[in-house]
């Protein structure tokens, strides 16, 4: 931690600040420069990161120099993190496409949907049960009935499925169907369920938040690990911005940037990134190409009566083209799909 | 809802568009310009709000022309909605200002605190007993403990108190100690959440997520009342942009476009949206001047030693003062302090 | 300026970066953290400034301590700077309102409205010769032929004027012509514009980008100067989020933060700001409330018929209303309009 | 154009619109359904568009149906736009790539530099003589010098050179010594300038604003195309959002979403898009996956002492391994490098 004063600080508010730094068991260092005095902070700077250190009398500024998160990070765990799922490595070499409906609407199209994703590649099922709507008035899924579904189908096609949980309440009865545990862009900084799924033995596929840095999604993730869970996948799904032409902006940096960081798997959701199903392909080219270690894509096979986000799903056809057209780009950066 | 045809669109798109109106019980208009053809659905626009109609072939945009939300409206309730919270009213002629620590960090500190803020004529307490924090290694709140003090010290002083709940298993016993709920930012858009506190029978404060469009924030207390429980006060309290001079940036024109929007009164928190204590004061003045209904203002004894954003607490003496600064203009504006 | 270098650093790499500073002229110190070794550099920062450390190997990060603006900020010059426009004082206890219409259309509405606004209160005419519009194919202004009209209309009434230069080519004929000579918020950082109008013995308006930080916007009034022209007025005008309730987002804390920073006289114009003529009183207010200097309002008599902006244009019988609303949250803070 | 009416429209306000939507010489439809009326104007949308009919008295919102460019539009021009270039054709299978350094800092650097870039396999250089740089402290570059250089170096090693023009005043100079000239971000809307470069017969490098929004990156291509210079290609180069551990956030699908609105070329350029040399290898495998028809790419051979932007810029060597990466990217989406 740096502490940068204000060009006029007092001797006795530089003694004030070292005081407070000794108090808490740390050394310090103290630069006088032609315009600033700066002191260094040595030590645990978590001991240091929660004091108000801003709020001391003649304090300019505070620059912190380590990174707030430690668990997910690669200095704390340099090599890959490779999570299998029922004998699928998530964060291998092979590139894992997993597809289905936004919502589970019903058991019929689910399984229609799960074989045709099946027949092209997939090698997971997604599926909502509970949906996070912005609105009170439209569809928020089945609930268990949808969870019976899609464990049932899960098993009849030898696929793992992944869906969401939005409740610390419903945590138990998701972890009863479900091989991974999505926590969707919403719940990013629902602290408390993220404790709860940090003391489950269930891979966490934890979506970014619309409103999230890379910084803020490691914390959310250190917070699973930190409760001893340590399977987690991340995954980039579009941030807000300005522009309006997509429904968010594709973050495609994020995915060096996380893998530089962090030892953990992460994902591209172009669905959600731009909210268009004629831009799901061209996006997913940009991952698979940028090093993400998979996709999750919204198919549907009757788009124009889906449910929920029927505008960016694929039709199975489409899906099975697009899947055709990544492999030779998952090839070309020494990848398979 | 508007829906805009691509140029090329042909008879049989337009007639396949028109037929899924129709089966929805809708009328519908087409018109058919130079450049152009449109169909104007005319009736209940959630029926058709649902429809990925972006999806059908040969349509270019779809464009809503209802708000999505309703109880929350001018259009169905056009007067003002006052909530009276043990006697004082939220959203009448005087501004209420809800003053207090961030973190409830113990009995005393509490205690002392809200003497304070009382003496300066703050008319309610708030302090978190549960603190959504980024970190998993920072301070989490007393919880229980927590909920106890403020009670007691609420009942003490005679201020009504406000407390945030973050977990739907918590709702039950908040309930017991709160005067008003708060949910906060990054709980907005947790659904279920809003719905449990939809179904109490208490004021519940919702604070604008830091990256929610007003509508948002709007479609958020829409869930609440969708349940029955119409005391929902909105607070803005910064949004997220690409200036990091403050913590977030004032979103000031929110309060009058709410207002226009809406019947619900609207507070303003300077000290999240600024996360500076220096700015607490000069944003509160905008604030009182444009029309908020109350301020939220965090206020800390002893800042240097807060276990949570004592960066951006007043000192109660600091408090005092603004108080003092802010009057003059309740009045030049037809309101009191 | 502060090095941070990574965890596994060598001795070898710290020598280097270390000979770089000594090339340079500067001292340095070196901290050796448990988990992180910093070099602090000593002496003029723009020196270190230019050099891309970062890029140096075993560099993590580099945090700058210093400034980058001089001549603009408060330490500089700690009183504040008052601007005097043929007798009326920018920045001065008195709040300045400049109105007057978007662009100028015809001598007679120039005419017309100028009466009306200095009728109600306003000391300057606002008016644009030269219009910067998205589409080629809008209105673009008249030219010199507007100047002209700008300049008979500001000498009959006595109103100082302020209109646009948008091209280095125009200066000087925008000098014969103008009181106050503004750059507009896209040309915030056409850096040769402002280099051109440092030249000059005119106050310059200079408009925040709107996508620019505080910051940027300090350093483009600082080329300016730092060409000899210190009569720089600073102008908030609108930050582009994702909120798109509002044209802009007004930035209503950027005020006391230049004001902390700087010595310049900052307006908020509060027409560009919302985009919305019935938003452009409530954001007066929190203007006048919060410390601005001035505002720059837009005042058309037909707005229906407005060549340019029509729709956050007043009617000058709305403008004269805002304006006796004003006056008494004027003085509510010690200033008066 | 939709005109959406408030709920308490009267018949008045109605015929006030119809009246001045027949004056424009134009068509109208008028819809009545149960919450809102309705009134679609058929015709020219540009003679409608800059009336400011959300000023009238009882409308609520307008809603334009027509995209404001014409000429840089797939409808008025469906084949792609393949621009010439001495010989290397912008927009066709193969992958234009560009590189060079931020600025030309004198000739033995240029010309060691343009080598290398053209060893591995760089088909133009760029490099610029007038610098935009955020403070007047820095190198602002060599001016026409700087153009003599680049313009013997390209002759001599047969790269036709890019370089920006910053003034309306250097446009004739630039011209002299450029094959493409380059409007650099901060210009995108500086319409003076872009009408200046519409004028002539040479392709310009439009890169977007970090500002804009694709509309209006392709509204300001309009402005050069409606003065007759149908010569553009457009560049994604990153926008500014909230994330900050990136300089700017690649907006890796405005490609395909330009791709489709328009018929110009679209380059990316890593370099200015991340701000971060090691990350301009995975931005711009991601570029190639996704269709850009090209890279614009910083490379130095002295990062460490390069006068601007060395932390984004690459050694060759770096450049070189990168070329190599991406021809098999290239490839298996069916182009060549």
């Amino acid at each position: 931690m740096i502490i940068v004063l204000k060009p006029g600080a007092s001797e006795e508010q530089i003694k004030h600040i070292i005081d407070r730094v000794e108090e808490l068991g740390l050394q310090h260092t103290v630069s006088r420069g032609t315009e600033r005095t700066i002191v260094g902070v040595i030590g645990e700077e978590d001991v240091v990161r929660i004091q108000p250190l801003e709020a001391f009398p003649g304090v300019e500024r505070v620059m912190e120099v380590l990174k707030p998160y430690k668990l997910v990070s690669r200095e704390f765990h340099p090599a890959d993190t490779i999570i299998d799922v029922n004998g699928i490595k998530v964060g291998g070499r092979r590139i894992v496409v997993i597809a289905g409906p936004c919502a589970i609407e019903n058991r019929q199209m689910l399984e229609d949907i799960a074989k045709e994703v099946k027949r092209f590649g997939a090698l997971m099922l997604r599926g909502g049960a509970f949906k996070p709507r912005s609105s009170p008035y439209t569809f928020q899924g089945l609930g268990e009935e949808g969870l019976k579904y899609i464990r049932e189908i899960g098993s009849q096609t030898g696929l793992p499925v992944v869906t969401e949980v939005m409740d610390t309440r419903d945590v138990e009865l998701v972890m009863k169907y479900a091989d991974i545990i999505q926590i969707g862009a919403r719940n990013m900084q629902n602290f408390n369920l993220l404790k709860e799924v940090g003391k489950v033995d269930k891979p966490i596929l934890l979506k970014r938040g619309l409103m999230a840095t890379v910084k803020e999604l490691l914390m959310s993730a250190e917070y699973i690990l930190s409760q001893g869970n340590f399977k987690v996948i991340l995954c980039e799904r579009g941030i807000r911005t300005f522009e309006d032409s997509t429904r968010n902006t594709t973050d495609i940096s994020a995915v060096p940037v996380i893998k530089r960081e962090s030892h953990l798997p992460v994902l591209v959701d172009p669905s959600h990134a731009t909210g268009k199903w004629n831009l799901v392909g061209p996006v997913s080219k940009a991952a698979v190409a940028i090093g993400a270690d998979g996709l999750l894509v919204e198919v549907h096979n009757q788009p124009e009566k889906a449910l929920s986000d029927g505008v960016q799903s694929l039709l199975p056809r489409k899906f099975g083209e697009m899947m055709e057209i990544l492999k030779p780009i998952a090839k070309s950066v020494g990848r398979s799909l």
